[in-house]
């Protein structure tokens, strides 16, 4: 396990390797705090390498919550069978309720001691076992806030999607370009706002995944300037691919349908001045490649709402990030660093062990050459899937020498570690969400 | 039924009884858009003299849907059974949904033409028939706009109430001023949000009743200055009484007990503010006389999520903001005229007939001493109950003669009329809510 | 004198001449509260009787000050010079600052009962004697506060527009669009913001004359909310003609130079949403019909900044309002009536003489024909000048019948009156902008 | 000139001075990037000392303008005598405009070559050479903006001051309370929006020095929203010392009398958030002692106007900060660090040679102990004045060693450096408020 030890200018070479990076970057490597590997129908940890090729060496994945099984028991499960000695990154978990019933509130003092700092709720899929009512989130809150846990919310309002989607049915809608009409702005609008509340009214930090909305932006940005503790990232497409993508010929669409949806490009504006302001903490993948990827979103071919939710993306964030994003001007690679590195690891409690190129974090290096040219294509893709989401974009910079604990892994696009040799990364509580937090007085009369 | 005529300044008074109203001013009759007349255990028209005594010539009252009844059919089973040849003032009626089934939706396209134009929905009250889930509302929503009713919803999240409920009985809490710790702010707050959102997506106007929170108000007033039509009003206790009313020794603090709870100072004045600016449209009085009083509210002498909801008013809703408001230079006359008079009337779809002194509306007519000082006690109530909301409070200002459709029924605080002859008003769809209301385009696209 | 007896339904003809308004508005005549007649070269009260043809029955006119002389002092002088026997409309007059001394603020005291009660200074035209200093209106208002006088402020930074027609003629710029760019917005916003904090200090209620940009409009408005007593009006001008209308060819760009500058559509769109909301109080015309029109303007043909500002519009204000408000939807008939008849006579303080149909109201009476269609033509014009502002804009809805004082003077488009018999009407002060004025408590200790 | 190689966790001692900091915070040296040695009847370099005893490693300076000579040519004379030698601690200059005339501008260009990377205007003092009008700034920042210069404006109006300050005269006041009356926060707020539309105007970032009230803060703040590039600092003393300091007895007030005033208890909380937030850049001590101290102050005892502006302050900031800052859970160490080193010196054009703990930094290393307990005194002042501004206020931390490139010279409290051997450390443009500058486009039509 390599570590960084000295950061300078003249340090002696005394039989060190020297890695010529003039003209280049030299970065932390990418951390990428929400991924699901695994669950759902998804590729799991066996395609890992893939992030590794694209400069991320970290994953942090949501363990789903085994049937009838805990959360803690769950992510154990899938932690020994789907990651550990399988991996090519360093990963670590979230947890995921899965589950209605309140027996999480049971498991919740006991889940730092067990390696969970984050605990995700989805406010959408109804029907499912994911959607989770208010007031059992109301009272998670207030346990979490008490172990320095940081609440993730999924945050759609499943009644009016449902509604919707049944209105669509009604009118004989099937085209992928309906997934979005079933899940307006507006619905993450609401429930962002009402999760905001939620945890205003349970004095507890809250992190909301994959903010995609103009409105939703407005409501977390709103709150926080009020002194509230609520953060929020976005993901890599919901910054680069717009409504417009669900409109693809041949049933193509198919290929973006993830929930959010895709967003008019208003929205993409909004949200690329969020990540420059600081108003948006990170920019992840939630990569979620289904197996079988375009062939398998076909059971959906009459009807937008059985198309398999997820997209593939972990390995072409960060050069998607900086074509985008650097190149165009809107962000500056401080802020690349800030967005895809430190924040991630900061927000998953395994900051500075990853994030940072500090004297004792993990020797994490990504050397980046913001000179390449290239084009993006399923060809070069290591995710397993038979697309590549951002297939024909341009690429501007590449991944060039890719180190994790030390050891190159990755080079000019291929894969040149070894697989499997991932190392879990313990997360700590009391994350960045809980930077500036302090304890509401509470102000009951005992009487 | 006599009418107004003429409004002139040298009208011939060939045969006409003259009034003298010099010191006084003339204003149309008070409206109350905003009473329950006798469900949930609640005084009914018999008592409604009350009303005239405090210059209040029009109640508009919610017609409590009978268990396994449709709302249409309940309304008309309780305004022949408990207004028709009861009432002393001139009453309509909203209608009030209390089911949880989707029956309602088919009623909706007949409502208008059987006198209803306002739909309420409670969005509290979890566990009881009046809780209504956002599905419902959002469908009823998409319903009630294609015919011009006003949805009108009572914005509490139930979720966080049941919860706090059940934290306060674990911390053994039983005295009234937990009824507004298992309600604050942050419950009301949250559901005039969502329900803002629900009206957005459903292209509906909304009218929020009883708004009591300056995070509430807050909300309505971002909302309309985006354009969307949203409305609230308030009422006169939520003005006039603040949260310290529930300590008050030997349970008296239970006299106070509504929902929303009574809020501290900081919010009264944010009120008065937006009562003043136009903000909120109308002062109700929110009357609900609990059968038997005081007595009755010891029910929750252990237990104060037991003691029955619900407070008297309309008597003295005109005096209260006149000397609280006028008087103390919150609002002006004309600002009284508007807020308790000309906008609860048209809100109700009553408006010009009830609520302007105009040519062609019927003649009622609140000649108002400014000069009056007295004080309000229960001994001057004719409200039924076992006391008075208001006891003790200065009044400044009185109802000096009431005349309904040209008669005189009230005069210095005596009912001087003949009870029994109120006369029901058939309200207009497309009411006040509706007035900058433009159906928006559907953009979804038929393929 | 005719003055309006009885509103009713039912009136008694006894004699009385009927007037068949059927499928028409009866509205109170329009009141134009900024015009220019007569000073700076251009027309004055001789043809007065173009506004009566549009519907407009009271002109309030600014008064000039002349040189060396006081404000009140050259009030009478232009009224008895310029005004009596000679306007066909009644009238009233503004104070108008016009010299840089201190000599104004020993009048102050003395122009409510010299016919005085709004005041307007200047804060552009740096290098004129119009122009004034912060540290002058800053006294002024301070003195104007104590008397009910309203201050009223041209609000464009002189400095900034003086280095920015440098800058464009070191460009070699000629053509009268650059009279736009000499005069951005941000000449305005600046100036309008610094007004209110003006106001602010000197507790003194504000008027802004003709709002035209977005950024004034946002300042005025947030300070309002603040609870500042700041209002303001447009014209309709800005709201109907675009800064394209500069670019006109043949040098008729010049026809629409006056100051403010007519701005891009946005802005245009912003105003409408402004006066629909109550935002701003009136729009007025701003009517100033340079003596000699378009050839006059010529002047300026190889230098934009020496086109003679001013453009004419009293006589097709109304028109131009319905046919591109009312008629498309943005504004109501009600709003109508508000913008350019009640308002515009509660700001000059001389409501409900003017603009109300109320008994003891002036009979001053404009039938408005809604079926109305025709084209905006200088054929038709009674303005003087040699050209119409909006030539060739469509017409919907017509001045039918205009009454002043009961007399018909204009009917269908052609002046049917006498010229001559206007009168002059004696203004009230604490008019509109002191409708919630409170005064501060002065808090700085004596010691 | 000893600058920092190595960072890290295990680097090998040979022959280096190894400094135990257990139990300590090793911070960049403090940087101070608003103060004035010497000019105006202030005490000069020979005092600088005072910083290191604090803490604070460079000092960034406001050299004057001679009277009738450039900028550039008075910095370098005001450096070749006042600095060079004679500064103990490292040092640089911004320019500072004290000359009405345009000849500045003819200077802008040539500035950075020499040494001048922040030019400064003042909008108060009216009557003195200090006060620029709005036309001279705004043509000022034109230029400023083709340089990289960083525009700073002091902000109050100075009209509102001139005529605020004559009526206090005119009332008889006289006590130093009255200087806080004569320049209230609404003169502040005017200005500082004032110059955020002039440099809006002209394209040009800007920095608005010593930010004090809610209402100038709320319009930086907002102005930031929309994308403008400006910022702002604060000062230790508006942070700590309200206005309440003024009232002190035996004139002891006029110790507190500077430019802006000291604030209400409301203000400074406000200033704490926006320092924590990132809406304000830095805080700076505007140290300012003036020669003579409290006895020279009494020159206004019988005039508040005539007491000599400026406080002293230098040697505290640090303590002041962490003390009321760091240990009472309003910012964070990391803040601190931000506020106090890092962004000053990002602000000044001088990171990370200075402000930074980096392989190639200057060694400037404060080392800090978070124990110290102790009470600020005069008797423990180096800043040569005869009072400390800070005189009773408890302190928590203290600056342990403090090293200049290096050089031990301060410890504990007592200054153990060599005298006068500062150097001087050139500044580059296109500083911090530059960080997210991109010119707009010209769109004026060229014709």
């Amino acid at each position: 396990m390599k570590k960084i030890e000295l950061v300078g200018e003249n340090i002696p070479e005394d039989g060190h390797e020297v890695v010529d990076a003039s003209g280049k970057y030299v970065f932390p490597g990418g951390v990428d705090n929400h991924v699901h590997m695994g669950p759902f129908d998804t590729y799991g940890f066996e395609t890992s390498h893939a992030a590794l090729v694209g400069g991320t060496t970290t994953l942090v994945d949501f363990a789903p919550q085994d049937k009838g099984k805990g959360v803690i028991e769950s992510m154990h499960r899938h932690k020994d069978e789907k990651a550990d000695g399988i991996a090519s990154v360093d990963y670590s978990f979230h947890g995921m309720v899965m589950d209605t019933s309140e027996a999480v509130l049971d498991e919740i003092p006991k889940m730092v001691e067990n390696g969970i700092v984050n605990l995700k709720f989805f406010m959408a899929y109804n029907g499912t076992p994911f959607h989770v009512e208010d007031d059992l989130i109301f009272k998670a809150m207030q346990l979490c806030r008490d172990h320095g846990i940081t609440v993730m919310t999924h945050c759609e309002n499943g009644d009016m999607i449902e509604v919707l989607v049944d209105e669509l049915h009604a009118m004989g809608q099937k085209a992928p370009i309906n997934h979005s009409y079933s899940r307006p702005p507006l619905v993450e609008d609401e429930a962002t706002q009402r999760a905001i509340y939620l945890a205003e009214m349970a004095d507890c930090p809250l992190f909301v995944v994959h903010v995609t909305s103009k409105g939703a932006l407005k409501n977390l940005v709103r709150a926080a300037r009020e002194g509230k503790d609520v953060y929020g990232e976005t993901c890599a497409h919901y910054l680069t691919l717009d409504e417009s993508f669900f409109l693809k010929d041949n049933f193509e669409g198919a290929k973006y349908v993830c929930a959010p949806a895709l967003r008019t490009k208003d929205h993409l504006e909004a949200l690329w001045k969020a990540v420059k302001n600081d108003e948006l903490k990170a920019i992840s993948s939630d990569h979620a490649a289904v197996v079988g990827g375009f062939e398998a979103k076909k059971k959906g071919i009459d009807d937008f709402a059985k198309i398999p939710n997820g997209a593939p993306g972990m390995q072409d964030r960060l050069h998607m990030i900086w074509t985008q994003g650097v190149e165009k001007g809107k962000i500056t690679p401080q802020d690349f660093v800030r967005l895809c590195m430190e924040n991630p690891a900061k927000i998953c409690g395994i900051y500075p062990q990853k994030g940072a190129i500090l004297p004792g974090s993990d020797a994490d290096i990504l050397i980046w050459d913001p000179e390449y040219e290239g084009v993006i294509t399923h060809a070069n893709s290591y995710e397993g899937t038979d697309y590549a989401l951002y297939e024909g974009f341009e690429q501007k910079g590449r991944a060039d020498k890719v180190y994790l604990r030390g050891n190159l892994v990755a080079e000019k696009g291929e894969f040149v570690g070894e697989k499997g040799t991932g190392k879990y990364i313990e997360p700590k509580p009391y994350a960045l969400c809980y930077q500036n937090y302090k304890p509401k007085e509470d102000k009951r009369i005992r009487a």
